[in-house]
């Protein structure tokens, strides 16, 4: 506290990310990284725009990211004006908020969902309503009809995993045309099916997406947005009032490369979901009540054991899964999708605390 | 335009970045770049963090920049709870004018300065008063003195270059106990002493800096705010509310390194400040007013030339130099410094134009 601060300071409670321990070798399936390294195109995307002597980065990166737009916009068959780059989806999710989310009605989403959601609501003085989601932990589009202020939903849901189709999202869209529609596909790749392809014909719709989860790079900070050129024209105006360059030579190098490698994509998303039903078998042998993911996770609760003693037990072993002390969900585990090595590591620490 | 955008983006009128020209050689005098690349040991520590397979990069970085600060803790003689890290300067700017600005007063700063000012306080509605330098494009400390707003003043300024001492911005500190006083130091390494030795002494100041300019990095975009530990509190309590993870790997590792070569540093920096004394000789000898500079560029007018005419002359043989339409300074051109073959491309064009 400090009179010095501006009073939205003294009101915000920050976003806090998932444990990033300071271990050599720890099992971590706490924040979702995908166990696979990024394609060998992204390292030589890097190793080429650094050079011998690293020369380039004395200038300035392009403060559009040009190359990498046009790259996504190809791959997804878009017109690079549908398309905006940001420092990871969370720095876009930001922007969304500030640029298309704050109009007279208050926005939706549901109750249990991305947690930054509320806290980026704060920081630009967005009003919500919290939507409950169904006791099986699904989105109910009829809840979402009325005609209201936007609408933000993450597909799949995290950190339940849960997906719509795309028939629920067209119906959703179709419901609410004069509200933006924010769809956050932050996951989708590893099981739900994308809304880029209804983007032509709702010029409401906007998706945002990352290379932090399918395509390994979390460590890079990249997101997207993509939508009607005048939904990204909105997006570009705060970002060129915010930070002209937000994305750095070698981030921009390496997710342009991340996504000129579909064979490795495609390759590292399918071991994922592999790994994920063998896991979910598993925990159900355990006696675990797992729901059905359609993300590089799953939310799974002990009808016998208490999750939050179940991760301090798990963290003893330096097996980090996370754990929400939120209503309703303060019974589950949120567990990333690792190498199935990494899998059998914590099936293997959770039969005695299971057995116990 | 459309329905869809939040009311503050019609309201918006973004910065414009100096020009990234995609041309094979350009002589680029016109974003303030260093002309000698980043430190040898910048692309080792990127080549480490980044080893044979990225495979660290698809782990997210650590949200708190903990080694980097450190290290600029330690190279500043600070703790490290007086350093807050974010994705360039102007990300720092940002988060300044939300957490620490936005009183019941309005911020005052130069009618001539850094033109993202205005933008920011327009993002975040923190109205301001420009306060107009003298007829030598020198800010006088007296204009500042009466207690008010926030303070921000670039020192040096740009694009003028003029310095204040730190005998002026004790003063100003003095003078204003109980208003935040931010002095944005991103040129302060050419020739204007810093004021982060007044940190443990004022609570109430914030110095901004950047990797940009001095160490050769503004393609990794890194800058920081220094000051007392509430003030930093308050820039991190934003920032956590808005991007966990600014800063990617490699602009952590890139920076780091950067501040672990400080004779290469040194060595860049005497090199840039002899061109500037050589150029702005050679401006002066051609019939340029050159306003004296402490930071990498120079700030000149030619009374019998116009400033658009010469700039757009300039471009057409492929050298850059940026010129401001605004009042005041049409008259002027902003020269970056580049090396002392760059310089002399640069006053061999301006010969014939000169003489015409």
């Amino acid at each position: 506290m400090s009179r010095f601060w501006s009073d939205i300071v003294h009101r915000l409670t920050p976003y806090v990310p998932g444990e990033q321990p300071a271990l050599a070798h720890p099992v971590k399936l706490n924040t979702n990284e995908n166990p696979y390294p990024p394609s060998p195109r992204v390292v030589e995307a890097i190793r080429r725009e650094l050079g011998e002597t690293g020369e380039t980065l004395r200038k300035y990166p392009d403060p559009t990211a040009h190359a990498l737009r046009a790259t996504v916009a190809a791959h997804h068959g878009l017109r690079i004006d549908q398309v905006f780059a940001g420092n990871g989806s969370d720095e876009v999710l930001a922007h969304v908020f500030q640029a298309l989310l704050k109009h007279d009605r208050p926005i939706r989403f549901p109750d249990i969902t991305y947690s930054f959601y509320p806290v980026y609501a704060q920081l630009y003085g967005v009003a919500f309503d919290a939507i409950a989601l169904d006791d099986e932990f699904g989105i109910d589009i009829d809840d979402y009809r009325a005609p209201g202020g936007p609408v933000l939903l993450p597909n799949p849901n995290a950190p339940t995993g849960r997906a719509l189709t795309l028939a629920e999202i067209e119906a959703l869209l179709k419901a609410n045309p004069d509200s933006p529609v924010v769809i956050d596909e932050a996951y989708v790749d590893f099981g739900a099916e994308s809304a880029i392809k209804l983007i032509d014909r709702y010029p409401n719709l906007l998706v945002v997406q990352t290379v932090s989860k399918a395509r390994s790079l979390a460590g890079m900070r990249v997101g997207f947005a993509f939508g009607d050129a005048a939904l990204i024209e909105a997006l570009t105006r705060v970002k060129d009032s915010f930070n002209s360059y937000p994305l750095d030579r070698l981030a921009q190098a390496a997710a342009t490369a991340a996504y000129e490698d579909d064979a490795w994509f495609r390759d590292s998303c399918a071991k994922v979901i592999a790994s994920r039903e063998r896991l979910s078998g598993e925990l159900k042998a355990l006696g675990f009540e797992v729901v059905p993911s359609a993300a590089n996770f799953v939310f799974a609760r002990h009808p016998a054991h208490d999750a939050a003693t179940l991760a301090a037990s798990l963290r003893e072993k330096e097996i980090f899964v996370r754990h929400f002390r939120l209503p309703r969900i303060d019974q589950h585990l949120r567990i990333s999708i690792g190498t199935d090595v990494e899998c059998d590591a914590l099936v293997d620490a959770l039969k005695p605390l299971i057995a116990a």
